[in-house]
């Protein structure tokens, strides 16, 4: 099913039949493009290639999370040589605080401030605020807050934060959404999914009238929230689906829901969100929830867990967990996992990394997360390389009868 | 002035005269050898090789220090393809307590353990005992002390010390001494020094006993000691000249006495160290005080600065200090040095660095510490070259005349 043509988006201005002005159009105001290369008939799993002014990403991708502009522990050439990262996610409600917006943009942006020459993905500080910020005030304008460094008063609007990421010149941008917390009434779900379809309607407006006067180019993805109610989700999507933007983002999963929650709200959005145009679910998951993600039509996902578990003694392998603290390991002269190649693994034993971990040295962390992200960004070769060889389905019931605490 | 053979230790036991079978005795005996190359006809300054089981050192040489079996927050590779690191030093105190002599034997000794295929130095352990361990017993047999860790209480003997630090396969393992503070008596220097004397007998003794079944080699220095007082300093130089050991260590400087005092103590020991054997300052210095250490006769040095102070945000370069937390660093765009070639300088800036600094990243300690190491590399380098071009009175000449809180 390999496609040699990028899938470009329409715009929403474009009637019908009018191929050629279409694509003209397109060119204008697409921002990054994305390019279905294979889909599994069977579960509508998809292979494709993001193209970004940093580079081309292949999809389906796992993005590490940057938050400061550093991945806690791992330099740049650790990224980009050893590990192969081509996208990183970036939190703006912690770089707004600090160091701050404008002087990312007086250093020539977030690529030249933190050295990172791939492409960047922010998020929109939403989340954040809702999850650190000490006093938030919610209403139809935007969300007051205060920060969880100093107590300074801030305010976030749709359109501050499409300012705030176009001043870190991030290549694909997220609107303000309201995520709400696990459980929620389906009438304050309702209610917040319609402030978040309001504020990306405002961002996406904001974010054209700056594209079209910017030199460089920046996507915004809208987020589909509604909480854990597929009808609203689905309304969600549709609402969404009118901005006709580069890319769709599912939020508010990963909020404390059963797992089973999570993938019944993907699905919810699956039939409606444009086959063309990538697809990220936020802030997931576990190892052998990825593959899931990916089967629902996710192309693109980031999280914590690798590098945080990574710091925590918690080492992903393709063998199941291993918990580098435990006394077995204190003689283990074996890598963490011997099917990796990982700088880590084939250096280092599990007794000198638990060692490490013992004696609180900072070389720890930064060999475990190298590991913990290559894991995850090896499943996540595997499963692009099944998507391709239309073996997709039968890795996915492989991993399935893996052992649930496997990893 | 260079020398093309290597200048190798005479045995005390062979008498003069008997060269061939001298020479055969040598090659037995012998751990590691030391090769002049130049010496500096106005100071007395040495460049010169020290050949190891794990390959030859560049001498002057600075080790940098991996306390528990790394250098903070660097990779071996980082030490060894970033930095060209040929010799690190190890502290056996903090070895002996965690992991352990002989887990450490059984991972194959230090090297393997902690994947690094370069020279090791080990300390005695003496020295951390007295500024680490709470309780601390002396008397002629050695030391009992109580572990910092978990309060266990434990002996060190000049005989123990030489068997953990053979646990851990140094390349050059040190005599346990006595590190008096400072300032002590006179009286109580000279008993000190004294039970500094028997002990390094003790432990050659145990050392030549141990080296003549074993099938790798490993030397022992002993380490001249007397406080601040010349008259001690030369005494202990030349009770400890009987022993014939392959080098000789300076220690008991950096305790809190003024430099120039250390220069002098290091300046008694001068005339009576052998000067084919490599001589070795404990735990010193500050980058312009290395220059110095070489001008009175010093090969080898060792301190926890660079990788200290890089953690603190204290930053070494070519113009002076830098102290990144400064507020005037917040928008510098220019690398920490720009004369350094390190990753860290060749990467980022100075306002990235600031930045990561002020949010508590790894990755700070990580690339400071990359450039403080390289920061002392450089220095040596400079040292050796000056040397060997017999330019190093000019060289020293320069440093001394840079302001006093250059670096």
């Amino acid at each position: 099913m390999r496609k040699d043509w990028p899938v470009k988006s329409h715009t929403r201005h474009v009637p019908q039949g009018h191929r050629a002005h279409s694509t003209r159009l397109q060119s204008d105001l697409t921002q990054i493009s994305f390019e279905l290369v294979a889909e599994c008939p069977d579960t509508g799993a998809r292979a494709g290639l993001l193209h970004t002014p940093h580079g081309t990403i292949e999809t389906p991708v796992f993005m590490p999370v940057g938050t400061q502009a550093t991945v806690k522990g791992l330099s740049q050439r650790d990224l980009a040589e050893d590990l192969g990262v081509k996208i990183l996610l970036a939190n703006t409600y912690h770089l707004f605080l600090r160091p701050g917006h404008e002087l990312i943009r007086k250093m020539g942006g977030l690529h030249r401030f933190m050295s990172w020459p791939h492409a960047i993905l922010t998020d929109s500080g939403g989340f954040q605020v809702f999850s650190l910020s000490g006093l938030r005030k919610i209403n139809d304008e935007g969300v007051i807050f205060r920060s969880h460094l100093n107590g300074d008063l801030h305010t976030f609007t749709p359109e501050s934060t499409v300012d705030v990421q176009l001043a870190f010149g991030s290549d694909i941008c997220m609107v303000l959404d309201e995520c709400p917390e696990y459980p929620v009434t389906h009438e304050y779900a309702r209610q917040s999914m319609h402030r978040t379809v309001r504020w990306a309607q405002q961002a996406d407006r904001h974010h054209r009238l700056r594209m079209a006067e910017s030199a460089t180019r920046h996507a915004l993805f809208p987020i589909v929230q509604g909480s854990m109610f597929p009808d609203l989700r689905a309304e969600c999507a549709r609402a969404l689906l009118d901005l006709d933007t580069d890319g769709y983002a599912i939020g508010g999963l990963s909020v404390g829901e059963p797992r089973a929650l999570s993938m019944e709200m993907v699905e919810a959005t699956r039939p409606i969100l444009p086959r063309h145009k990538p697809r990220y679910a936020m802030g997931v998951g576990m190892p052998l929830e990825l593959p899931e993600y990916v089967a629902r039509g996710v192309d693109m996902m980031d999280c914590v867990l690798p590098s945080r578990n990574a710091r925590n003694g918690y080492l992903f392998t393709s063998q199941g967990r291993v918990i580098i603290k435990h006394a077995r390991y204190k003689d283990d002269e074996r890598p963490i996992d011997e099917n990796c190649q990982c700088y880590t693994c084939r250096r280092y034993s599990r007794a000198y990394l638990r060692h490490l971990f013992l004696s609180g040295e900072i070389l720890y962390a930064s060999l475990a997360t190298r590991h913990n992200v290559r894991r995850y960004l090896d499943i996540m070769c595997e499963i692009r390389h099944a998507i391709i060889s239309f073996s997709f389905p039968e890795y996915l019931r492989c991993v399935r009868s893996a052992p649930s605490d496997a990893e």
